[in-house]
């Protein structure tokens, strides 16, 4: 199917927006109650979903909870069962560190290990960004023969290493034993050909224990997700986009410039997001804005907070609308009730508006008012390629 | 699939009639206001709908807008993914043009070429059915070692040409540039194992040029579409059907020909199809009957026209229903909303009406109302299966 997408796409100077609320999927807090989407005042959102097509959007696929990664690839038009992302290459990709293909990354979180080497702290009192940049610094002094070693701060005590070197894998377990009053795990092959990495990651731990030995409480690094760079053909050598993104967040950078995106640095806000969306505007044609609180205050099971988050994007909404753009879609990339505290396998709630768009009266956005829209229940991976046909940008196929 | 429904298949007496009103998907005028077929005023179809299961279609996937002779294979049940029919394809067979394995067709337009061979009408002012025949018989003069040439006339300027010989590939790019003032383009192979037959269509080409050069306004010829046959495996073969299709213009005749239907010839009008109809009735348990001039009058950007169309086909339906059909689909191959004067990406309205239906409460035949019909959004590929599961046609799987 991608290639006959790639061979039907064509240029057109019809403008998309992709707008996501990080997990607005949810439940009620009670039986018979709203979720946290059709509990929040969102009149601009409604007012939208009135002249637009809705539904709601499986991600990956029945049943499946998707990661972070994985879910926004799929409304990208990626199937993400065929291009899996490990959470090393994200973390990479997220503070723009330039991959190769071979290298490995993982990611590094800074931890407390008590004097028998026990982890007392999986997060190091969650040091502040600026000490995890410091520690970082630190690391250059790791040295590993053959390797080539680089270690990036991302945010508080979360940050990421990249191997660089041959024969590398990331066919390696994870460090972090998931527990505390346990010692980190050593590094693992899950296959023969991870081996040589295992030994590379032994290496660097040992070195990094050593280097940080006399700093508190950050004393010890945990890895996690090794991954090597997948090959994912980009949106504009698919379908001839020019996008860019705007996300606060680097996991969201990382996982837009892996498609091609081009991504605007420093965005602080959803009021930064709107100032950037009008200087970037004439240059490109697919905008992927992202918010992640709404994600954020469902993970802390934080139901009302969560409503907040979502009557912020809603009074945000004017100031994409006021670009005009061809077409919006407005959705999120999974599930993230507050009463589970996690994302979930929930359809996610979206509507298509603009051009060409048979509007299907839609009263509300919300998760029960989209699920009776005109789509009914589809797949997320489908809902850019609806949006690419309706503004032109794919062609017909066959006479 | 398709080896498993072969499998299932069973003869059985029912008659199904896939009724298609061609491009009959459409869009609202304005934002909030009605598309063709909710304007239209269908008191036959809306009853039919009332006892139907109802729902739309995409005839080959999310995002996709499809070409006449893939919306066609979709409905008759094929992938038009897996099996491709280019446009010379569709003109040969569609003008019954016995096509073997390993010719080349290709669609022939004539044209008019001014004195320094650029192209000053693409279609030659429109010349007349008995024109372009005069002008095919006399192509009858060209000559090329090895390779039989046959030229056939379609309609008005559209004419098709089959080179049959050894080592002939339809890896040959158009010659027409779809733009006046400039020269036909020489025939070129997309790939080294379409250069003899990019030979064979230049020698061709100068032949005619030669040949049409007294003549006006028709003087040059243009060639799209270059294909060889694909093999479908077809109705009678998979399903044990007996079909006959009931087509005004030729290229639908010629995509039911490559399925294996019956079709009956020279049909003026839909009167013409009912007459017809009741001719073939004993004989055959699979009807097609296709109405092209919704999709022409879409195509036009004539939505009121649209809506006639529309309205005819509703008082022709009484014609269809009297012989007692035990299933009838209505529907469209794709959508061809007047506002866009294209084929566009839009799902399709359909109902299945007769043996084994639930029926849904849909009260309009329309494009909203089925989206909230009994079956919601689903592929075109499969309306065909339900036909025949719900007519007896297809046994139980397993034990």
């Amino acid at each position: 199917m991608q290639s006959i997408l790639k061979e039907l796409s064509t240029k057109s100077p019809k403008k998309i927006v992709l707008l996501v609320m990080d997990g607005v999927g949810g439940l009620p807090r009670e039986a018979g109650g709203k979720t946290e989407l059709e509990t929040a005042r969102t009149p601009n959102l409604d007012a939208l979903a009135r002249s637009a097509e809705c539904g709601v959007h499986l991600p990956i696929g029945f049943g499946i909870t998707p990661g972070s990664a994985p879910g926004h690839l799929a409304l990208f038009g990626y199937d993400p069962l065929e291009y899996s992302i490990g959470r090393g290459v994200v973390a990479a990709t997220g503070v723009a560190f330039p991959m190769n293909a071979g290298d490995v990354a993982a990611r590094l979180n800074f931890a407390t290990l008590d004097q028998a080497g026990a982890i007392s702290d999986r997060r190091a009192g969650r040091i502040p960004t600026e000490k995890c940049a410091q520690l970082c610094e630190l690391l250059k002094a790791v040295s590993i023969k053959g390797v080539e070693v680089s270690v990036r701060p991302v945010k508080d005590y979360r940050a990421v290493v990249v191997f660089r070197g041959k024969g590398l894998s990331d066919l390696v377990a994870d460090t972090d034993p998931q527990v505390m009053g346990v010692k980190p795990l050593d590094p693992a092959a899950t296959d023969p050909k991870g081996e040589h990495t295992a030994q590379v990651a032994k290496e660097f731990v040992a070195q990094a224990r050593k280097i940080l030995s006399s700093q508190s409480p950050a004393n010890g690094v945990l890895l996690r997700g090794f991954a090597e760079l997948p090959h994912i053909p980009s949106l504009p050598e698919l379908y001839k986009l020019s996008p860019v993104a705007l996300a606060v967040y680097p996991d969201y950078k990382g996982v837009a410039r892996l498609v091609g995106m081009d991504v605007v640095e420093d965005l602080a806000d959803l009021d930064a997001q709107a100032k950037a969306l009008k200087t970037v505007w004439d240059s490109h044609d697919f905008f992927f804005i992202h918010h992640k609180y709404t994600d954020s205050k469902g993970e802390d099971g934080d139901f009302d907070a969560k409503v907040k988050e979502i009557e912020k994007v809603d009074a945000f909404l004017p100031s994409v609308l006021a670009m005009k753009p061809d077409l919006i879609i407005v959705t999120g990339d999974h599930s993230t009730p507050a009463v589970a505290k996690a994302h979930t396998s929930h359809p996610v709630p979206f509507l298509i508006a603009g051009e060409g768009v048979r509007g299907d009266g839609t009263q509300k956005f919300g998760e029960r008012g989209c699920a009776q829209g005109i789509w009914g229940t589809i797949s997320g991976q489908v809902l850019i390629r609806i949006a690419l046909a309706y503004t032109g940008k794919l062609k017909k196929y066959g006479a």
